[in-house]
């Protein structure tokens, strides 16, 4: 029987950076993990879907740089060589974090495990047979694809007509056309890899915008995106059946369509993996299936802990991160908490989209007198520069009673590296007055967050 | 004769800013304008290299990119369509710049102005013949290409063959070979583009490092990469001569060589360009051209102000535009001052180089207790699915007395959007414990700062 000072039960962003913290700190730690190391965002999110999106950008170039200057003939794309290039990336990226965890002496166990109960001031943990004892526990468990009740679908699944965003990443070749199931971000990054790389790309979304909670504009930018490049898509639209090559489902006018594809990608949203670890067993409170947490990370139980997409507060990486050790600082006795409340999200389509922050809409309903100035990145010499009548915009949301930014919301290219100042913004909550007092660096797209705050 | 409460001179960033926020606050403004509206950086440097350099990366990409899955035949550049793109680019945001200010009712007047002294109360300034009167005067008449007195060099500026930062960018053909005078900026973001498109390039500096006092590490990169591109990088070499269809130096073993070329680029340098204005008719001080100016961008003669390249003091746009601003607030007796120490500077080379703060060798001058930490970005997820064998790093400077950060300095993709993160970390003066608690969005090559903080 191997005891620890902590068990991490789970080895994606959130477990591999808790266990990473805790060892620098001098814990002793066993980490487990019964698929890869790495978890959903390095081995089937994040990581390799910005590889393949990555290919699909540069293919892009290739064909549609002649207002540039550039021509080509014969493009081709070998999707197979860049699901290689991704699989060497995501290879490269597992390896260094096994070898972090190795070097600081954590304990990995590649298995499923189990949490049996207590043993007097420890906490029981089984795995492939073994017994692991430690006196305080971190589940970081993640999350699962959403598998809706739609009649057809499992079997699908089971037959390979229907994906997941796992096995989609692992494609060794491509449909001729791809229904989506959901609009949502995942959805919405495969759906623009494979429509720019020529597959014939449906989505089909129940909610009547795209995109989740993002911000209305960026939302209805995206769908014009979408359908500028010869996606179909389909708005607050119920799927109703998988059938054999086809989708059946009733649009937003209720009428009942048949979609024939050669695939469909199943990205109706994730929810947090706990069933069968043996949380009851610590009588850990949970609701629906996500481990509820307070602003320490901490569970009702003393001394068990949750992040990451199992405790369902953002269910992504950064969030994830932050919460590792915002968790190992409180088993320190370290002072600090976690905050929710600028994260960034970005989706990482052709043009990007990044938002911290709250939106208008969000903030309208806090309560807040809030104001939105909405500045199209035209006003950015590079943005004219390098895009041919490109759309991109930057939104501020201002708090008008307290003078302070809400929130931050970028639809253009560089969105996703410009986002981490848009936050800094909003978490030092600067006032506008003092912002416009930096220097944004000419030429950049950055720049138009300036020209935002000028016009607030 | 018509009278204003502000002149300027000068219709470059600085100056076309400085009328937009007087003009903004309610004063009568008056410009001049010699050449065209948008100055140096507008029509002959920051955005006409970026859209140059916007169509050479597209370029490589259609070139490079069969790793990521892309392959293309018989790929062509053509660079006259490259230009007209940045032609129209610039006739864009020219258009923009006058559209603001005669919406503004800023007077324009596309002629170069003269100070002819005090006339009571009033700068006297006459143009084209006609005279003009203000109680404020700003003079923003910006900088020039050093010309060194090499000989030969005026003959061949004269003839074509050597030709400046303005020239270079519309050239309707592209030289076979082509010799750089100088590595700094400039020098080195033509060198990039010319070597892109298939121009033997050569760089000839008289300095022992490349892009001037930029971070030794992010310079020697710079150097590594030119030479992996197949530049030639003479470095401590002092041009001697230029000779009928060659460039004639010293190398730094003080060898004499002559490198035959079908055109010369000289970048060595700008300096501030005020001769001629009348300065003197107001006792205005200058030191070796440049006009002195204090943190209001005050001159010694009351209500004159100098802003942008004319004052030497950084030679950046966006520095022009912030000392438009603090000049503007000074003329409305609002409180502000301007700040030098974090404005960032960014080389559009492809890896990009940015930094913002003090670099390692200029804290130990100025007696900082500084210490640096260097992180690959192969540390990003990102950086490793988007770049095959990169080199790029993040650098962060910290004053460990004041456990605060003296400077950032990034080498690689996104760099320049980056940058203004980096602004607002040494502008707030946050310490590096709170900066970690920022949650860095993931996977973006921003990442690195984050594990740039957790190593300091």
């Amino acid at each position: 029987m191997d005891t620890f000072d902590l068990i991490v039960i789970g080895g994606g962003p959130g477990g591999y950076l808790c266990a990473e913290r805790a060892a620098q700190a001098g814990l002793g730690v066993c980490l487990f993990e019964e698929k890869k190391l790495g978890g959903a965002c390095l081995n089937e999110g994040c990581i390799p879907t910005k590889a393949l999106l990555n290919s699909a950008k540069l293919y892009r170039h290739a064909i549609e740089s002649e207002k540039f200057g550039v021509t080509a003939e014969r493009v081709t794309y070998d999707h197979a060589q860049a699901v290689a290039r991704k699989d060497k990336t995501v290879k490269t990226l597992v390896r260094g974090v096994e070898a972090t965890l190795k070097g600081l002496n954590v304990q990995i166990v590649e298995a499923a495990a189990k949490i049996t109960g207590r043993q007097g001031e420890h906490f029981a943990v089984e795995a492939a047979g073994g017994a692991y004892l430690a006196k305080k526990l971190c589940v970081a468990s993640g999350s699962e694809t959403v598998i809706p009740p739609i009649p057809g679908l499992k079997e699908a699944l089971d037959g390979g007509f229907a994906v997941t965003n796992r096995e989609v990443l692992d494609l060794k070749t491509l449909p001729k056309t791809l229904a989506v199931i959901g609009g949502g971000v995942i959805g919405l990054e495969m759906a623009f890899y494979f429509s720019s790389v020529g597959v014939q790309v449906s989505v089909v979304e129940m909610l009547d915008k795209l995109a989740g909670n993002t911000d209305a504009d960026i939302s209805r930018a995206l769908r014009a995106e979408c359908e500028k490049r010869g996606m179909a898509v389909y708005l607050s639209s119920r799927v109703l059946e998988v059938a054999k090559n086809a989708l059946i489902f009733t649009d937003a006018s209720g009428e009942r369509r048949e979609l024939p594809c050669d695939l469909i990608l199943l990205s109706a949203g994730r929810r947090a993996r706990t069933e069968g670890l043996g949380l009851e067993t610590l009588g850990v409170e949970t609701d629906r299936g996500a481990v509820i947490t307070d602003k320490y990370l901490c569970t009702n139980a003393a001394s068990v802990y949750a992040v990451g997409d199992c405790n369902g507060k953002s269910m992504l990486a950064h969030t994830a991160y932050r919460e590792a050790e915002v968790a190992v600082h409180h088993m320190l006795g370290a002072k600090d908490e976690m905050r929710y409340a600028h994260i960034p999200a970005v989706i990482y389509t052709d043009p990007e989209a990044a938002s911290a922050g709250l939106t208008l809409e969000a903030a309208m309903e806090q309560s807040f007198r809030a104001k939105a100035v909405q500045v199209p990145m035209r006003f950015s010499g590079r943005y004219l520069a390098e895009v041919e009548g490109g759309s991109g915009f930057c939104k501020l949301i201002l708090d008008e009673a307290a003078n302070r930014l809400l929130g931050v919301h970028l639809y253009g290219p560089y969105a996703s590296e410009m986002i981490l100042a848009a936050e800094l913004m909003l978490d030092t909550e600067l006032p506008p007055e003092r912002l416009k007092k930096l220097v944004f660096p000419h030429p950049t797209v950055g720049e138009v967050i300036r020209e935002g705050l000028f016009q607030l």
